[in-house]
Protein backbone atom coordinates (compact mmCIF):
# COMPACT_ATOMS: atom_id res chain seq x y z
CA UNK A 1 0.00 0.00 0.00
CA UNK A 2 2.76 2.46 0.97
CA UNK A 3 4.54 1.75 -2.08
CA UNK A 4 1.36 2.11 -4.46
CA UNK A 5 0.81 5.71 -2.79
CA UNK A 6 4.12 6.96 -3.48
CA UNK A 7 4.01 5.60 -7.46
CA UNK A 8 0.30 7.05 -7.97
CA UNK A 9 1.27 10.98 -6.63
CA UNK A 10 2.42 12.29 -9.69
CA UNK A 11 -1.08 11.46 -11.11
CA UNK A 12 -3.04 12.54 -8.43
CA UNK A 13 -1.26 15.71 -9.21
CA UNK A 14 -2.21 15.58 -12.51
CA UNK A 15 -6.24 15.21 -11.93
CA UNK A 16 -7.31 18.94 -10.79
CA UNK A 17 -5.43 19.73 -14.49
CA UNK A 18 -8.17 16.82 -16.08
CA UNK A 19 -10.96 17.64 -14.28
CA UNK A 20 -10.41 21.83 -15.96
CA UNK A 21 -10.12 20.24 -19.24
CA UNK A 22 -13.23 17.71 -18.54
CA UNK A 23 -15.05 20.78 -16.84
CA UNK A 24 -14.75 23.19 -19.95
CA UNK A 25 -15.71 20.44 -22.50
CA UNK A 26 -18.82 19.92 -20.48
CA UNK A 27 -19.74 23.13 -20.83
CA UNK A 28 -19.61 22.96 -24.46
CA UNK A 29 -21.94 20.25 -24.60
CA UNK A 30 -19.48 16.99 -25.10
CA UNK A 31 -21.09 13.89 -23.73
CA UNK A 32 -17.75 11.61 -24.20
CA UNK A 33 -14.00 12.63 -24.57
CA UNK A 34 -11.21 10.74 -25.53
CA UNK A 35 -7.60 10.08 -23.94
CA UNK A 36 -6.00 11.32 -27.23
CA UNK A 37 -8.37 14.69 -26.35
CA UNK A 38 -7.15 15.17 -22.99
CA UNK A 39 -3.60 14.51 -23.60
CA UNK A 40 -3.77 16.71 -26.48
CA UNK A 41 -4.95 19.76 -24.72
CA UNK A 42 -2.41 19.25 -21.91
CA UNK A 43 0.94 18.27 -24.61
CA UNK A 44 0.91 14.66 -22.89
CA UNK A 45 0.77 10.60 -23.95
CA UNK A 46 -2.66 9.36 -24.98
CA UNK A 47 -0.99 6.10 -22.71
CA UNK A 48 -0.57 8.36 -19.56
CA UNK A 49 -3.82 9.81 -19.28
CA UNK A 50 -5.39 6.66 -19.40
CA UNK A 51 -3.23 5.48 -16.60
CA UNK A 52 -3.27 8.49 -14.49
CA UNK A 53 -7.90 8.20 -15.06
CA UNK A 54 -7.83 4.35 -13.98
CA UNK A 55 -7.08 5.10 -10.65
CA UNK A 56 -10.64 7.18 -10.16
CA UNK A 57 -12.41 3.47 -11.37
CA UNK A 58 -13.79 5.29 -14.51
CA UNK A 59 -12.81 3.47 -18.58
CA UNK A 60 -12.92 4.74 -21.13
CA UNK A 61 -14.94 2.55 -23.97
CA UNK A 62 -13.54 1.92 -27.45
CA UNK A 63 -14.09 4.45 -30.20
CA UNK A 64 -16.05 6.84 -28.07
CA UNK A 65 -13.92 7.40 -24.50
CA UNK A 66 -15.03 8.66 -21.60
CA UNK A 67 -18.67 9.11 -20.15
CA UNK A 68 -17.73 13.00 -19.21
CA UNK A 69 -19.88 13.45 -16.58
CA UNK A 70 -19.47 9.93 -15.08
CA UNK A 71 -15.58 10.67 -15.24
CA UNK A 72 -16.13 14.16 -13.16
CA UNK A 73 -18.00 12.69 -10.67
CA UNK A 74 -15.38 9.53 -10.20
CA UNK A 75 -12.41 12.29 -10.12
CA UNK A 76 -14.35 14.98 -7.95
CA UNK A 77 -15.23 11.64 -5.47
CA UNK A 78 -12.05 10.24 -5.41
CA UNK A 79 -10.07 13.57 -4.85
CA UNK A 80 -12.72 14.05 -2.04
CA UNK A 81 -13.78 17.44 -3.71
CA UNK A 82 -17.27 16.29 -3.85
CA UNK A 83 -18.16 17.32 -0.51
CA UNK A 84 -17.15 20.95 0.35
CA UNK A 85 -13.74 21.81 2.24
CA UNK A 86 -13.63 23.61 4.99
CA UNK A 87 -10.40 25.36 6.12
CA UNK A 88 -8.31 28.09 7.50
CA UNK A 89 -5.27 30.29 6.67
CA UNK A 90 -2.54 31.14 9.20
CA UNK A 91 -0.50 34.16 8.34
CA UNK A 92 -1.69 36.73 6.12
CA UNK A 93 1.52 37.94 4.49
CA UNK A 94 1.62 38.53 0.89
CA UNK A 95 1.57 34.76 -0.50
CA UNK A 96 -1.40 33.96 2.49
CA UNK A 97 -3.62 36.94 0.91
CA UNK A 98 -2.50 35.88 -2.41
CA UNK A 99 -4.18 32.55 -1.51
CA UNK A 100 -6.77 33.89 0.06
CA UNK A 101 -7.92 35.45 -3.49
CA UNK A 102 -6.98 32.46 -5.29
CA UNK A 103 -10.30 31.41 -7.03
CA UNK A 104 -9.56 28.60 -8.70
CA UNK A 105 -9.86 27.14 -5.17
CA UNK A 106 -13.29 27.50 -4.90
CA UNK A 107 -13.84 25.01 -8.14
CA UNK A 108 -12.11 22.37 -5.95
CA UNK A 109 -14.59 22.66 -3.35
CA UNK A 110 -11.75 24.43 -1.04
CA UNK A 111 -13.18 27.03 1.16
CA UNK A 112 -11.16 29.21 3.68
CA UNK A 113 -13.42 29.98 5.94
CA UNK A 114 -11.20 31.86 8.08
CA UNK A 115 -7.19 33.31 8.40
CA UNK A 116 -5.75 34.31 11.54
CA UNK A 117 -2.72 36.91 12.05
CA UNK A 118 -1.32 38.42 15.02
CA UNK A 119 -0.79 41.69 13.68
CA UNK A 120 -3.53 44.13 14.72
CA UNK A 121 -3.63 46.46 11.83
CA UNK A 122 -4.77 42.82 10.24
CA UNK A 123 -6.71 42.03 13.02
CA UNK A 124 -10.60 42.25 12.05
CA UNK A 125 -10.43 43.40 8.84
CA UNK A 126 -11.93 41.61 5.79
CA UNK A 127 -9.66 40.47 2.91
CA UNK A 128 -10.84 38.96 -0.46
CA UNK A 129 -14.14 37.93 1.58
CA UNK A 130 -12.29 36.31 4.41
CA UNK A 131 -12.36 37.64 8.49
CA UNK A 132 -9.05 37.44 9.60
CA UNK A 133 -9.20 36.89 13.51
CA UNK A 134 -6.75 37.12 16.02
CA UNK A 135 -3.61 34.25 16.02
CA UNK A 136 -3.68 34.67 19.63
CA UNK A 137 -6.89 33.06 20.13
CA UNK A 138 -6.53 30.52 17.17
CA UNK A 139 -6.79 27.75 19.82
CA UNK A 140 -10.22 28.36 20.91
CA UNK A 141 -11.51 29.65 17.56
CA UNK A 142 -10.56 26.77 16.22
CA UNK A 143 -12.31 24.34 18.51
CA UNK A 144 -15.26 26.45 18.13
CA UNK A 145 -15.31 26.19 14.22
CA UNK A 146 -14.36 22.26 14.15
CA UNK A 147 -12.29 22.80 11.29
CA UNK A 148 -9.80 20.07 10.46
CA UNK A 149 -7.33 21.86 7.47
CA UNK A 150 -4.85 24.29 7.69
CA UNK A 151 -3.03 26.24 5.17
CA UNK A 152 0.20 27.54 6.77
CA UNK A 153 1.80 30.55 5.59
CA UNK A 154 3.45 32.18 8.24
CA UNK A 155 6.95 33.17 7.99
CA UNK A 156 9.46 30.13 9.06
CA UNK A 157 10.84 31.05 12.08
CA UNK A 158 7.27 30.80 13.47
CA UNK A 159 6.27 27.65 11.40
CA UNK A 160 6.86 24.80 14.61
CA UNK A 161 5.10 26.74 16.68
CA UNK A 162 2.04 27.85 14.60
CA UNK A 163 1.84 23.68 13.69
CA UNK A 164 1.88 22.80 17.13
CA UNK A 165 -1.16 24.87 18.04
CA UNK A 166 -2.97 23.46 15.25
CA UNK A 167 -2.07 19.86 16.51
CA UNK A 168 -3.08 21.02 20.02
CA UNK A 169 -6.78 22.22 18.06
CA UNK A 170 -7.15 19.14 16.76
CA UNK A 171 -6.39 20.02 12.66
CA UNK A 172 -5.71 16.97 10.67
CA UNK A 173 -4.32 18.29 7.37
CA UNK A 174 -1.75 20.89 6.72
CA UNK A 175 -0.35 22.39 3.69
CA UNK A 176 2.20 23.88 4.56
CA UNK A 177 4.16 26.86 2.32
CA UNK A 178 6.39 27.83 5.39
CA UNK A 179 9.10 25.58 3.73
CA UNK A 180 10.24 24.14 7.39
CA UNK A 181 10.17 20.40 7.63
CA UNK A 182 7.20 20.16 10.44
CA UNK A 183 7.25 17.69 13.68
CA UNK A 184 3.92 16.89 14.08
CA UNK A 185 1.67 13.39 15.39
CA UNK A 186 1.57 10.63 13.11
CA UNK A 187 -1.82 11.42 12.78
CA UNK A 188 -1.57 14.69 11.52
CA UNK A 189 -0.99 14.95 7.63
CA UNK A 190 1.70 18.00 6.30
CA UNK A 191 1.53 18.57 2.39
CA UNK A 192 4.51 20.78 1.65
CA UNK A 193 4.40 22.96 -1.05
CA UNK A 194 7.65 24.05 -2.68
CA UNK A 195 6.48 26.67 -5.69
CA UNK A 196 10.44 26.13 -6.66
CA UNK A 197 9.36 22.95 -8.06
CA UNK A 198 7.55 24.37 -11.10
CA UNK A 199 10.85 26.86 -11.79
CA UNK A 200 12.91 23.29 -11.72
CA UNK A 201 10.62 21.75 -14.68
CA UNK A 202 10.79 25.10 -16.53
CA UNK A 203 14.63 25.01 -16.27
CA UNK A 204 14.73 21.98 -17.28
CA UNK A 205 12.71 22.55 -19.95
CA UNK A 206 13.91 25.16 -21.53
CA UNK A 207 17.75 23.57 -21.61
CA UNK A 208 16.63 20.61 -23.50
CA UNK A 209 14.49 22.29 -26.18
CA UNK A 210 17.36 24.63 -26.48
CA UNK A 211 19.27 21.38 -26.88
CA UNK A 212 22.18 22.40 -24.45
CA UNK A 213 21.77 19.07 -22.88
CA UNK A 214 19.84 16.19 -22.60
CA UNK A 215 17.42 14.93 -18.96
CA UNK A 216 20.44 13.34 -18.06
CA UNK A 217 22.52 16.19 -17.49
CA UNK A 218 25.07 14.89 -20.24
CA UNK B 1 14.37 10.74 -25.05
CA UNK B 2 10.59 12.37 -25.10
CA UNK B 3 8.95 9.51 -23.01
CA UNK B 4 12.87 9.83 -20.71
CA UNK B 5 11.68 13.02 -20.35
CA UNK B 6 8.19 12.56 -18.73
CA UNK B 7 9.30 9.92 -16.32
CA UNK B 8 12.48 12.34 -14.95
CA UNK B 9 9.76 14.91 -14.26
CA UNK B 10 8.69 13.91 -10.94
CA UNK B 11 12.13 13.43 -10.21
CA UNK B 12 13.66 16.82 -11.70
CA UNK B 13 10.51 18.37 -9.39
CA UNK B 14 11.68 17.11 -5.87
CA UNK B 15 15.46 18.65 -6.23
CA UNK B 16 14.87 21.56 -5.36
CA UNK B 17 13.13 19.79 -1.63
CA UNK B 18 16.75 17.82 -2.19
CA UNK B 19 18.58 21.13 -2.25
CA UNK B 20 17.22 22.79 0.72
CA UNK B 21 18.26 19.66 2.68
CA UNK B 22 21.39 19.21 1.73
CA UNK B 23 22.33 22.79 1.92
CA UNK B 24 21.09 22.61 5.62
CA UNK B 25 23.53 19.34 6.67
CA UNK B 26 26.57 20.97 4.45
CA UNK B 27 25.73 24.19 6.97
CA UNK B 28 25.75 21.96 9.89
CA UNK B 29 29.60 20.97 8.67
CA UNK B 30 28.86 17.52 7.18
CA UNK B 31 30.98 16.40 4.29
CA UNK B 32 28.87 13.25 3.15
CA UNK B 33 25.61 12.98 3.64
CA UNK B 34 23.53 9.35 2.78
CA UNK B 35 20.43 8.55 0.66
CA UNK B 36 18.58 7.33 3.66
CA UNK B 37 19.20 10.94 5.80
CA UNK B 38 17.45 12.29 2.79
CA UNK B 39 14.72 10.02 2.61
CA UNK B 40 14.10 10.27 6.72
CA UNK B 41 14.05 14.13 6.31
CA UNK B 42 11.10 13.67 3.37
CA UNK B 43 9.56 10.50 4.80
CA UNK B 44 10.47 9.27 1.60
CA UNK B 45 11.86 5.95 0.51
CA UNK B 46 15.76 5.66 0.14
CA UNK B 47 15.31 3.81 -3.17
CA UNK B 48 13.25 6.85 -5.02
CA UNK B 49 16.01 9.07 -3.27
CA UNK B 50 19.08 7.71 -4.73
CA UNK B 51 16.80 6.63 -8.03
CA UNK B 52 15.87 10.86 -8.39
CA UNK B 53 19.40 11.68 -7.40
CA UNK B 54 20.63 9.28 -10.04
CA UNK B 55 19.76 11.80 -12.94
CA UNK B 56 22.60 14.31 -12.03
CA UNK B 57 25.55 11.91 -12.68
CA UNK B 58 26.53 11.52 -8.78
CA UNK B 59 27.09 8.30 -7.59
CA UNK B 60 26.81 7.60 -3.84
CA UNK B 61 29.86 5.83 -1.92
CA UNK B 62 28.90 2.76 -0.09
CA UNK B 63 29.23 3.33 3.92
CA UNK B 64 29.70 7.03 3.39
CA UNK B 65 26.99 8.41 0.81
CA UNK B 66 27.06 11.42 -1.52
CA UNK B 67 30.00 13.96 -1.25
CA UNK B 68 28.15 16.97 -0.04
CA UNK B 69 29.59 19.90 -2.08
CA UNK B 70 29.99 17.76 -5.27
CA UNK B 71 25.82 16.82 -5.13
CA UNK B 72 25.11 20.58 -4.61
CA UNK B 73 27.02 21.43 -7.23
CA UNK B 74 25.64 18.31 -9.62
CA UNK B 75 21.91 19.56 -9.05
CA UNK B 76 22.71 23.13 -9.37
CA UNK B 77 24.54 22.65 -12.76
CA UNK B 78 21.46 19.68 -13.51
CA UNK B 79 18.78 22.39 -12.62
CA UNK B 80 20.95 25.19 -14.71
CA UNK B 81 20.57 27.25 -11.13
CA UNK B 82 24.32 27.91 -11.19
CA UNK B 83 23.83 31.07 -13.16
CA UNK B 84 21.42 33.30 -12.02
CA UNK B 85 18.78 33.08 -14.06
CA UNK B 86 16.76 36.82 -14.77
CA UNK B 87 12.93 36.71 -15.32
CA UNK B 88 9.97 39.84 -15.28
CA UNK B 89 7.03 38.88 -13.59
CA UNK B 90 3.95 40.02 -15.89
CA UNK B 91 0.55 41.49 -13.24
CA UNK B 92 1.26 42.56 -10.26
CA UNK B 93 -1.93 41.40 -8.64
CA UNK B 94 -2.58 39.25 -5.52
CA UNK B 95 -0.14 36.34 -6.55
CA UNK B 96 1.84 38.31 -8.75
CA UNK B 97 2.90 40.41 -5.73
CA UNK B 98 3.21 37.49 -3.17
CA UNK B 99 5.72 36.02 -5.97
CA UNK B 100 7.56 39.21 -5.81
CA UNK B 101 8.42 38.86 -2.39
CA UNK B 102 8.63 34.97 -2.68
CA UNK B 103 12.56 34.58 -0.85
CA UNK B 104 13.04 30.82 -2.04
CA UNK B 105 13.30 32.06 -5.10
CA UNK B 106 16.40 33.80 -4.58
CA UNK B 107 17.95 31.02 -3.49
CA UNK B 108 17.49 29.01 -6.56
CA UNK B 109 18.73 31.52 -8.74
CA UNK B 110 15.54 33.03 -10.04
CA UNK B 111 15.76 36.92 -9.56
CA UNK B 112 12.95 38.95 -10.51
CA UNK B 113 14.72 42.08 -12.42
CA UNK B 114 11.43 44.08 -12.97
CA UNK B 115 7.66 43.54 -13.25
CA UNK B 116 4.70 44.49 -15.77
CA UNK B 117 1.17 46.35 -15.10
CA UNK B 118 -1.67 48.23 -16.63
CA UNK B 119 -3.07 49.80 -13.46
CA UNK B 120 -1.51 53.11 -13.68
CA UNK B 121 -1.54 53.60 -9.84
CA UNK B 122 0.95 50.46 -9.68
CA UNK B 123 3.30 51.58 -12.14
CA UNK B 124 6.43 53.49 -11.40
CA UNK B 125 5.85 51.84 -7.66
CA UNK B 126 8.13 49.39 -6.22
CA UNK B 127 6.99 46.18 -4.43
CA UNK B 128 9.66 43.62 -2.48
CA UNK B 129 12.73 45.88 -4.40
CA UNK B 130 11.26 45.20 -7.72
CA UNK B 131 10.33 48.14 -9.50
CA UNK B 132 6.82 48.22 -11.36
CA UNK B 133 6.67 48.95 -15.50
CA UNK B 134 4.41 50.14 -17.93
CA UNK B 135 2.71 46.81 -19.43
CA UNK B 136 1.63 48.91 -22.33
CA UNK B 137 5.28 49.15 -23.25
CA UNK B 138 6.34 46.12 -22.60
CA UNK B 139 7.36 44.70 -25.88
CA UNK B 140 10.42 47.63 -25.73
CA UNK B 141 11.20 47.21 -22.47
CA UNK B 142 11.70 43.61 -23.10
CA UNK B 143 13.88 43.74 -26.11
CA UNK B 144 15.79 46.36 -24.06
CA UNK B 145 16.55 44.18 -21.26
CA UNK B 146 17.11 41.07 -22.92
CA UNK B 147 15.31 38.74 -20.73
CA UNK B 148 14.63 34.86 -22.00
CA UNK B 149 12.13 34.35 -19.07
CA UNK B 150 8.37 35.58 -17.96
CA UNK B 151 6.54 34.70 -14.80
CA UNK B 152 2.39 34.94 -16.12
CA UNK B 153 0.22 36.15 -13.53
CA UNK B 154 -2.15 38.83 -15.03
CA UNK B 155 -6.03 37.73 -14.76
CA UNK B 156 -7.14 34.51 -17.29
CA UNK B 157 -8.92 36.89 -20.05
CA UNK B 158 -5.58 38.80 -20.63
CA UNK B 159 -3.44 35.35 -20.32
CA UNK B 160 -3.27 34.80 -23.83
CA UNK B 161 -3.06 38.12 -25.47
CA UNK B 162 0.01 39.10 -22.66
CA UNK B 163 1.20 35.73 -23.96
CA UNK B 164 1.53 37.47 -27.14
CA UNK B 165 3.00 40.01 -26.47
CA UNK B 166 5.83 37.81 -24.94
CA UNK B 167 6.30 35.23 -27.58
CA UNK B 168 6.84 38.52 -29.89
CA UNK B 169 9.41 39.98 -27.61
CA UNK B 170 11.56 36.75 -27.58
CA UNK B 171 10.43 35.19 -24.38
CA UNK B 172 11.66 31.89 -24.80
CA UNK B 173 9.89 30.23 -21.11
CA UNK B 174 6.82 30.97 -19.57
CA UNK B 175 5.64 29.91 -16.18
CA UNK B 176 2.08 29.98 -16.49
CA UNK B 177 0.21 30.76 -13.16
CA UNK B 178 -3.39 32.00 -15.21
CA UNK B 179 -5.07 28.68 -15.38
CA UNK B 180 -5.50 29.03 -19.09
CA UNK B 181 -3.99 27.31 -21.72
CA UNK B 182 -1.24 29.19 -24.01
CA UNK B 183 -1.43 28.37 -27.52
CA UNK B 184 2.80 29.19 -28.51
CA UNK B 185 5.23 28.85 -30.60
CA UNK B 186 6.69 25.13 -30.68
CA UNK B 187 10.25 27.24 -29.97
CA UNK B 188 8.59 28.71 -26.53
CA UNK B 189 8.41 26.67 -23.11
CA UNK B 190 5.52 27.08 -20.63
CA UNK B 191 5.34 25.44 -17.77
CA UNK B 192 1.81 25.42 -16.16
CA UNK B 193 1.31 26.16 -12.71
CA UNK B 194 -2.11 25.11 -10.31
CA UNK B 195 -1.52 25.65 -6.82
CA UNK B 196 -4.49 22.99 -6.36
CA UNK B 197 -2.33 20.15 -7.09
CA UNK B 198 -0.70 20.14 -3.72
CA UNK B 199 -4.05 20.54 -2.41
CA UNK B 200 -5.74 17.00 -4.31
CA UNK B 201 -2.39 15.66 -2.71
CA UNK B 202 -3.35 16.78 0.62
CA UNK B 203 -6.94 15.55 0.27
CA UNK B 204 -5.95 11.77 -0.58
CA UNK B 205 -3.37 11.18 2.27
CA UNK B 206 -5.88 12.70 4.73
CA UNK B 207 -8.55 9.89 3.47
CA UNK B 208 -5.60 7.45 3.17
CA UNK B 209 -4.96 8.43 7.09
CA UNK B 210 -8.14 8.05 8.03
CA UNK B 211 -8.65 4.81 6.22
CA UNK B 212 -12.00 5.77 4.98
CA UNK B 213 -10.42 4.37 1.66
CA UNK B 214 -7.09 3.37 -0.19
CA UNK B 215 -5.35 5.45 -2.98
CA UNK B 216 -7.98 3.38 -5.38
CA UNK B 217 -10.74 5.32 -4.11
CA UNK B 218 -12.75 1.44 -3.57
Amino acid sequence: MTNEKVSAAPSVRRLPGYLNIIRAFQEEGGEYISSAAIAKELDMDAIQVRKDLAITGVLGRPQRGYPVEELLTAIERFLGWDTARDAVLVGVGNLGSALLGYREFNLHGLTIIAAFDTDHRKIGTVIHGVKIMNGRTMDIQLSRLGIKMAILTVPAGEAQETANVLVQAEIEGIWNFTGVKLAVPVHVTVQNEDLSSGFAMLCIKMHNKRGIRGINGG
